[in-house]
């Protein structure tokens, strides 16, 4: 297929490096035109204006934030200038608004929209090895199935209106920081009573909660991984998309609230360019825990 | 082995009864007799007495929460008179204060206590399926593990001393507290943005909570399971003990402090009775979702 | 003084009205027009264009939040044509980062820039008794004393920097928020054990809270005054500012991420158009008191 | 009149003092002998069995907590053995549960029991100066009144049930937390963004905030009061008894769940033995300022 992308950040590069070793034709853009180079030796072609990445069947955007969405999307008129004949393939975590504006757009305008952001951090995304949560039209979605089999080991479809994968994604980002912040509480709470946190870990996810997330951030919390994969400040952005669609639909989550204000805590002490796994180190040092 | 038995509630019969079935001599007590009949004919002595259950080699305890241990085995003065001959393996969930004193209470009696907390409804303790949390001296332990293979599938030692075994069972059931709450706010989030419930959770756990304390629960909060296996109010309770540990050792909880009102709130309100996963309920419920 | 005035909401035509009564030449814009008419009978000129309000020494403005801010004076580019005679004495509430923006602009532009939120209701607007937080340069506050002086009772400094003024008053709302929810609290809790609420309050605001915000909110969450002057919803408002100004500047606030929640749950149960006193209301209902 | 008192803390040898300046007969007992005997050179006899204290018209006691009246009044027998020509006034701060208890223990025993708890540090117990709230029986109330004229400046009777005092005592506590809390947030909020904090205290307890607590607490807050009169983990016990409280009788307090976690953390940092304002600096600490 010849794809449009657009975004080249720490995600957007593996899946377009993704793309191009599955064949498929690539016209990249980035912002920061550097970013696109190394793609044109791989057989990309390199767009100077990110309307040149409109000529393609499929365009894939993966910008950072709702702002960048803004900037080279909406007020750009891209949006509205996009052929009817092209998919629009949003596969960036947005907040609920945005992705409820996204479709706005591209319905007033008679254009195809779908949105499918992913689950797994960069690493699994250079190896095709994302979870991938899509939702739109079904012929839509049917079309980018090669796509989406490139860049994920599984896809779901959770709805028919795109904005119903925007807000799966932001509340399973936001479990995952339940899934954190509750790990530090409860290694607090063991380790101040003389409980190796290893055989507390061992414990809980060799029985009801031996699930990746539990093992991977239970590693993360004991090792205090220094290299940073995911910070802990884009941690509260994403408990913060979770807020504001609570807000905007008028669903209460206290527990969010208090999570919410745990990250702040940690970035005004220091945490904030650690990876997300350092909210339980926070916690430790919260509790008088070296 | 030859077992005194003290404690036939929900989950103490289920677990004596397997006791028998495994082929070990049980002398059982329990504080309403009525509880203790049916064990005569499968072959139990009943005590009248619980003195009389010291008469073994292994005493286990399963008593309903501190003021019941308090009642039978403190201040009845029985901690202080058991020979130094048997082993008190207490089993219940006690708070981390009680489960110091009783370790301090034996060791000034010079007699043998280990603390091994189960992690189960009653259903898996009839089937041996029980997760067992033990701590305490390691010959004491060796003892004991004819017992815990009888009553559980698998057991974790998690320390040296016997309240090590309190804390995590406490830390564990505090857990599992944030994912009812957790998947609760997640469930009215999506919900009220039109996903399926069914659709949410079948994303999430098969990625990154892919583990049966979701998947239970999950289906729990969808169903809105009718006959409660472990009542919400006794939720309550466990988010107690986590609190009441984190105020005696000086660890803040914020996240165990929001979740013990959302249980207040739900109980105020009536669903005290119904299963925990009825927090999920009540969560949509305070969203305005019917 | 000739004075521009935009923004005739609620507080803006009460204090434009008390502007005129003192005697200083107005020029009034709002942007449905069908406010400002009245206006005219009382000696006001009416702007068909915001524009036309700045031929003036002083612009107030007096806008519902930023969104209407960023619409009539800074997409407008009315922040920039303003000429560096008239000074702009922005009396609304809106966001630090708003505040900061607005201060930016004007000094990019070398034009003159106050902020000057008021504390109170419309009926203290009529009343020229308002209670205004000033911040900005002294000469400019200086040449607006008049001004301050016919629409309040009082005026405080706070700052050199105009959002001094915006973060005092985000604060300063922030408090009251937490007195309905604390005297919510409180109410609830002597109220189920026996205790007339009426009573109640007049120990307290007898002694350590004898404060307006005691008494006027705890009478009105006991009389469940039915004309609300501050909706619920804009309560809500009033919390996220002060819950978005922590997240810019990186100060966890627990109890305000907390109350947020609380005003949610209160709005998805029917009460975001009541007073913002039914918070109290809410949490009775939420403890199960009718 | 001929008075028992019993518990000569910090807070009953000032009251003490106040009731003999008065010219009341005082027999006095305190479980550590020491401070009886300074009250001897004042006339005052020294019980050296609590048992003695109940040759009076009232017997006070004014006893650290529940557990300090568990010891000396309830396990003790004294409540069942006290005269019925005899008045109990409970002046201390005890939980809700048991100021229920010992209202039943005295109705068992045909006694009479007041409670009477009071508001105010020792110093304004040593000038009479104290508030203080009284439910119970209304003869027996009246039978007190020179009692509570000598040792307050107002009294407040908020029921006829004597735990309604207790819960109103604790109701208002709590508010006291809230508003340390509140204040603690809203300095670090307005500090960080260069409000100088005692502009920010002028500006609100010159408007509605204009309350003895704000201006007291807000004062500390600032000044860092070295010399604590009231510790920060004696702060913890009062915001636990209204949990306590609510837990009990099923009312929610999301607020109060996160100020318990706030003083947990503020104590596992080192300011357990601070005054109660040094919440605020804890708070001010959390958010990365000095």
């Amino acid at each position: 297929m010849n794809l449009g992308f657009i975004g080249l950040g720490q995600m957007g590069r593996e899946m377009a490096g993704r793309l191009l070793d599955a064949g498929h034709g690539l016209i990249v853009y980035n912002r920061s035109a550097g970013a696109a180079e190394p793609f044109r030796s791989r057989g990309a072609r390199i767009a100077s204006q990110p309307e040149a990445a409109l000529d393609a069947q499929v365009v894939i955007t993966m910008l950072a934030d709702d702002a960048a969405v803004d900037a080279v999307w909406v007020a750009s008129g891209l949006a509205e200038r996009m052929p009817s004949t092209v998919i629009h393939l949003n596969m960036a975590t947005v907040s609920l608004a945005m992705g409820k504006r996204l479709a706005a757009l591209h319905r007033k305008s008679g254009s195809r929209y779908l949105s499918a952001p992913v689950f797994g951090r960069p690493y699994a995304a250079a190896k095709g090895q994302l979870d991938i949560v899509v939702a739109g039209e079904e012929g839509a979605i049917e079309h980018c199935k090669p796509i989406l089999a490139a860049l994920g080991r599984q896809h779901f479809v959770v709805g028919s209106e795109p904005h119903h994968a925007n807000i799966v994604k932001i509340a399973r980002n936001y479990l995952l920081a339940t899934i954190i912040e509750s790990l530090g509480e409860a290694f607090a709470l063991t380790r101040k009573s003389g409980v190796d946190a290893e055989t507390f870990l061992n414990t809980i996810t060799s029985t009801a909660m031996n699930a990746p997330a539990y093992k991977n951030y239970g590693r993360m919390i004991i090792e205090k991984t220094p290299q940073p994969t995911f910070p802990l400040k884009l941690g509260l952005k994403d408990v913060e998309l979770a807020l504001e669609a609570g807000s905007d639909t008028r669903v209460p989550m206290p527990m969010a609230g208090v999570i919410r204000e745990q990250h702040l805590a940690a970035i005004a002490q220091g945490y904030g360019d650690h990876d997300w796994a350092a909210l339980g180190e926070y916690i430790a040092a919260s509790a008088g825990l070296k």
